[in-house]
């Protein structure tokens, strides 16, 4: 196995890494911060630099019809199976520089770090569209128009302007009739994303980099709990139908219940209690419930067994609860071969993997269907992700092109990968 | 001591007396519910109705400078001192229709019942002008004239629409520089409400008419949880600082301190979670705190003990509290003379009178700063209030006309009534 630049090098080029996404995070919708959404005209800008990146190493790119930047940087002959290394270049409003970016810069140093260097694939670098589902509401248009589930409907969805799908693309310069053209053909041997944990796992291990075996599940759920309003100096403690005293007790039970069971993570993110109003009873309160597990059976059972409590605790104190369910998406696994030669990366370039659940979903949930997936994490300094205060280490960026060129020399001779058959 | 009127003719007098107050709420601000805040345009009808059934007994009214409707029944001479009977005309949005209202109109059934009768005082019927706080966001107005405690700086108050208290007593046709004189003369004996209970403790006791021993204190905070958003997808339970994990064990924790403390009422009805999304921690968590209690020190006890509560809970959670007081208002305590002569009038009706505190405030709260006061509870069936499904039953008003005859009977024959010194 050939390293091919001094540990010096690659410090600086991590540094460039980092100070790229510095850069990309100047193209923003908002003045004060990142926003920037799915085919939004600053995407323009982030695209020309990606493209001016691309081509100092001879790449050329091309924005397929959904957004998604491409550009191959060829194998060793033209009839070469490919790679896809990538990630997305939408953010989330009041966004940090690194979510999605990063795995897109990364990928580009990678190549950097290749030095023209040949391999038995060809390595296709992708930057997609739309990952957050901040504009429509919908997330990974971008990766599922590569996987062909790019729906015809979702062209008539609006976002906040009244502006549909279909007019963004084509207001970006795009042809929504070539779409399908997006699809993976059937020369795809895996696809590998580096991203940032968003959480807060790995820093706590001391470990600078993770590999992910799966993508959770999830299911939320719309709850109410039913009660009656009435006065709050009038009406007496034991007479009372408080729906928010009720979903309190919910709530404190439903943590209690995910604390207890290993790796589900549970949240109620939002509520509101009517009328409202200081000196009247709560007589209702909606709320969200978010529950993700790595395995499919124990999260669906923490969804019955929750609203199972919800419905115990409302019919003790009079109340009635009801709930439905807004999202049932199953846990997904990513590809074993390619996650063990990633662990095997991380260990020969110097660190102690983690083998990890991701808890948030990623464009290899969606490429996964198709093709052998794998994810790469980068340790999240405080565990801090969706905001401003979003940070990179130097010295993880570094060990992550260090494990991917050790990746990618090692896929580069293993008969058992370039044997593989694409699912596409 | 002389009733005046047969069984029969009483219960027809009771059903006039509601049917005047379903006649009132027709004269709303709103086309569908019944809403008559201060000085709003239908209250000129509400006047004009109740004028002319004063008029039919020979009672003249004025509407004093702060919209207050005024009239007096004479005693036996022109220097009998007088007591003053009335409630309050305004109502909350999506209002019932006896809520005040009520008051005002058993009032006028009194002196109906009189039949002409003379007592060694006058009685002077009064509709305040404003009780319920909606249009100015301040209680009592109407009240708070006739005690002298109509700040100047109110004037300047504006409603939603930006106009003036000033304004809107101008527009009403009345003279704000006049407001001094609704000030009480020092020729009054004490102050009588009748109301609805607007709570559910009479029904359940069975019983048709209460007397107020007190007005409940009461305390307002706004509390803050503040822990840290976070992804709910990748943050571990045992990593996060959720302000609504922390908020809902403390409302629990609140809950179960009023249940445990006499009498204790303790309210969180507003609640604001922040950001508020499905799929993020809350970082923020702002509540708000009603307490109320007849003793001032278990009420500001109650709240030091939820306060350090909450501190508690956010410190062990790794977050911080912090809480503001909005409102210290102290118990009042009605004329234990007067509190004495209703207990013993009830009695008289044939009813088993009930001893309570009121949990809501009263134009007598007001009142008794400047007059002996005192208040009679209607039963309110199913204890409902501020609801337009608020209700008064015929017998009740029956019993509370009834017990209103015998009281002023016994208050015409009572020396020690009679030789009392007013302190306005």
């Amino acid at each position: 196995m050939s390293v091919r630049t001094t540990m010096k090098d690659r410090t600086v080029r991590a540094r460039e890494v980092l100070a790229r996404c510095d850069a990309l995070a100047n193209f923003s919708e908002d003045a004060n911060s990142l926003r920037r959404t799915f085919l939004s005209p600053p995407m323009h800008n982030c695209h020309t630099a990606v493209a001016g990146w691309l081509k100092s190493l001879g790449v050329s790119t091309k924005i397929d019809a959904a957004g998604n930047i491409r550009g191959v940087y060829p194998g060793m002959d033209s009839a070469s199976p490919r790679i896809l290394i990538g990630s997305h270049l939408d953010t989330v409003p009041n966004a940090g520089k690194y979510d999605g970016i990063l795995g897109v810069v990364l990928a580009i140093a990678l190549l950097e770090e290749l030095e023209g260097k040949r391999f038995p694939f060809a390595i296709e670098v992708i930057g997609f569209s739309e990952e957050e589902g901040v504009r429509f509401g919908v997330p990974f248009i971008g990766s599922r128009a590569l996987t062909g589930r790019f729906d015809e409907e979702l062209l008539g969805r609006r976002d906040r302007n009244g502006i549909s799908v279909r007019e963004a693309i084509q207001q970006f310069g795009l042809d929504e009739k070539r779409i399908s053209e997006a699809a993976l053909a059937n020369d795809v041997l895996g696809y590998l994303e580096f991203h940032i944990e968003q959480g807060p796992v790995l820093e706590k291990l001391g470990r600078q980099l993770g590999v992910v075996e799966t993508l959770v599940g999830q299911t939320r759920l719309a709850l109410r709990f039913l009660g009656r309003a009435n006065h709050s100096g009038t009406t007496p403690m034991d007479a009372r139908r408080d729906a928010l005293a009720a979903a309190a007790e919910w709530i404190v039970a439903a943590e209690s219940y995910a604390l207890k069971t290993h790796e589900l993570v549970a949240t109620i993110g939002s509520i509101e209690a009517k009328p409202g109003a200081t000196n009247v009873i709560p007589g209702e309160v909606r709320l969200s419930l978010d529950i993700r597990h790595r395995s499919d059976e124990v999260r669906t059972r923490a969804a019955r067994e929750l609203t199972e409590l919800a419905e115990a605790i409302a019919r003790k104190r009079g109340l009635c609860s009801q709930w439905n369910s807004l999202l049932e998406q199953n846990a997904v696994h990513l590809d074993d071969f390619l996650t063990g030669q990633i662990e095997a990366a991380i260990r020969s370039s110097g660190c102690e993997p983690h083998r990890m659940t991701s808890g948030a979903g990623h464009d290899a949930m969606i490429l996964a269907e198709k093709v052998p997936a794998a994810m790469i994490f980068l340790r999240s300094p405080g565990g801090i992700s969706h905001d401003p205060a979003e940070a990179v280490l130097v010295e993880d960026a570094e060990k992550a092109i260090e494990a991917g060129v050790r990746l990618l020399d090692g896929l580069a001779s293993s008969q058992e990968f370039l044997g593989r058959k694409n699912r596409a």
